[in-house]
């Protein structure tokens, strides 16, 4: 977590503002949904591993009293009651003591009712069973807020990061992706963000090509090894593949299957039974190709999230080795919270990390600032009130006025950092 | 806490551009902090009521581990450990169980080691302390984002809110509070909110009439009763004073000083040590005065943080029976951080109320919208080319692109209450 210091926080207010702007334009409609959310909500979303860095909220008062005196009754050994049983919990699911974990779980559960989110995505399924009835269908939105995952701190990834979605409601065809992914490639254009490309595969032809090499496997704990392809390469991924107990010559089918498929073919890749996921692919790419958006077949990419259920995309920039966005498909999550189980397709920006490549001086001419710095209380105020009159005189105008600072030296150079021409009165 | 559904978080989002570009034009500069604060930070702030009202989050893995096993470990008898002591603690901050409130809270502290911050005031001094070096001083800020407290959910009232703070930090003359003002007035207004009144009092004048009536008392229990008043009136908050062990006609004595005041005069009200003070708080009222922002000196006003120092200030609007914003000064909070003991002063909208008052129209004519509902695959695809190239064209224009929906007259009206028109390809 980190605090934004001027000027940051005015560049993400303009950044923000732009990529909304060109969202709007496209008919997504801002919606806002509040940073805590039931556990249940958040639990069980098939998050993948970040359902495991939920920030957990304590309830409150006489309910915190109750589920910690129960959590206490069934256990038999004194000073191990309730928190003890969540202690292991965490544990368990994130860093060690894997063999309690489940009865852990429960413990933890007891204490805490509420989570922050660990992205827009689960909420908004939660947001469309709610309102579906009061908004137009197919419904498109635009969802920015910050979002938390309990990550250990490292660089360039932070525990409070904020996304900014866009989603699309109820349209089954690749219309839905090819739109996401078009929005967002003018989104990031209008804060100078050019040369994006989307890399695009489907969660199904992953599925088949695991299936195919591994036999049928739990797929989750190979997509959260192969989506590491791009950091450790291909060696140290046959090698996880390979203490997950698969079979080493198998591991290496799978793995230049996977690699061949770069040659942007999607239908000759696996044949058979994905055939018609392979050539909705290939649409996908064509559509996007028509509207010039660079857009490639790219079979190892995986996502994190277990949530998807076919098209998955991300948006590489030659500048970066990380992609600036990331979504895909995720039909029927909203049934989860009683509504039909309606097409979705969703793709989100990683907010902080556009704003670390946009350069401040093509978002337009900065507006003239100043700075009067008075000598007495009375210049002071009175300086206060010709400002205001000043500033409905020029709209653009940024008028500050302050006191001297003892180091008047400092005090300019702090302030022209700033963008601000400094005088004093 | 609540989702913002269509149009209801665009309205937000141009309401608050408004209100940050007055306070720019003013010279505050944006920051932002986390949602999430270590408790330390937030706990001890001296933030009254809310600190009881802190959402609090659990440690995670080891760490939750060792705390409850340590709790656990402190405490005689079974199924009461850890979480046990932290139910009573809560309870005793909020509902019932008093008396277990000291232990309690030490075994709740163990549980959780971050927190929701409940202003936004708190978290500026942490931030003042940590990056003072690196800005101008006096430093101007304007500060915006969610804020939570664990309040009962209630009509009007949300556990999660947006408040939007400007706070000048060192400076220490009454040129802090008529800015503070000032700019707040201009930037309602710029959302069509005229009208307003500054409602201003000082926590010293507050403190010598309580003293002068009561005695040398904890003023913090009065002041909350005293915060009352507007909504209970003179004689429930007689009664809890009463109740809290007050004599009767002292009671009667300060509540009956209190409503004299209103005549506006603060010199004469408590006289002697106080002389200083309430002729600041008169030369306040006359800086506002000469800028045109109606202000008046209100001796009830009393905030509900205890952590002001010197003057208080409200914004009231005759539409509406509670306040728009609200502030004060807190010199030297940010010293509690390792920060010298600076002048610090703010005011913080609260957000949500203002969004309520603002009438859509007065924020300037809207976008045309259109929405085209086609047929089939193609001509959605087609459609989706053609939009993206209308878009570039006509840079304000909002066109959508969507599949018609079997019920061609229930879209046709959900996008209607939107803005859109609506035609068929």
């Amino acid at each position: 977590m980190r605090d934004a210091v001027p000027p940051a926080a005015e560049l993400r207010r303009q950044v923000a503002n732009r990529v909304l702007d060109v969202y709007s334009r496209y008919g997504f409609e801002p919606i806002s949904t509040p940073a805590l959310e039931n556990l249940e909500v958040l639990m069980g979303s098939q998050g993948g591993e970040n359902e495991k860095l939920i920030f957990k909220v304590l309830k409150r008062g006489a309910r915190l009293e109750a589920a910690a005196g129960q959590a206490g009754a069934g256990q038999a050994g004194a000073g191990q009651a309730g928190a003890g049983q969540a202690g292991a919990g965490q544990a368990g699911a994130g860093q060690a003591g894997a063999g309690q974990a489940g009865a852990g779980q429960a413990g933890e559960a007891d204490l805490a009712d509420l989570g922050l989110r660990f992205d827009l995505t689960v909420p908004l399924a939660r947001f469309v069973a709610n309102h579906l009835h009061e908004l137009p269908m197919p419904l498109k939105v635009a969802h920015v807020g910050p979002v938390w995952r309990a990550e250990r701190p490292q660089r360039g990834r932070y525990r409070e990061f904020t996304q900014c979605d866009i989603d699309i409601i109820g349209e089954p065809s690749i219309a839905a992706e090819v739109e996401l992914c078009a929005a967002t490639v003018d989104a990031l254009a209008s804060v100078g963000i050019a040369g994006c490309t989307v890399r695009l595969n489907d969660r199904r032809l992953l599925r088949a090509a695991v299936e195919r090499h591994l036999g049928q496997v739990d797929a989750g704990p190979v997509y959260i090894a192969l989506d590491k392809l791009d950091k450790l390469g291909p060696d140290e991924v046959a090698g996880e593949l390979a203490r997950a107990g698969h079979d080493r010559r198998a591991i290496e089918g799978l793995l230049a299957a996977l690699s061949a498929g770069e040659d942007g073919v999607p239908e000759r890749l696996w044949g058979g039974a994905t055939a018609p996921v392979a050539a909705a692919v290939r649409r996908t790419l064509e559509a996007l190709a028509t509207m010039g958006v660079p857009a490639r077949f790219d079979p190892t990419l995986v996502r994190g999230m277990g949530y998807y259920t076919g098209q998955i995309f991300e948006l590489a920039h030659p500048d970066v080795p990380y992609s600036l966005a990331g979504g895909g498909r995720y039909d029927g999550m909203a049934a989860r919270f009683g509504a039909p189980p309606l097409p979705m397709c969703g793709f989100s920006i990683g907010f902080e990390r556009i704003c670390e490549m946009v350069d401040p001086g093509r978002l337009g001419p900065p507006r003239p600032k100043q700075v009067v710095a008075c000598t007495s209380d009375e210049a002071l105020l009175d300086a206060l009130q010709q400002a205001r009159a000043r500033r409905q005189q020029e709209p653009d105008l940024v008028l500050s006025v302050v006191r001297q600072a003892r180091n008047t030296q400092k005090q300019r150079e702090d302030f022209q950092r700033l963008g601000y021409s400094y005088s004093q009165i």
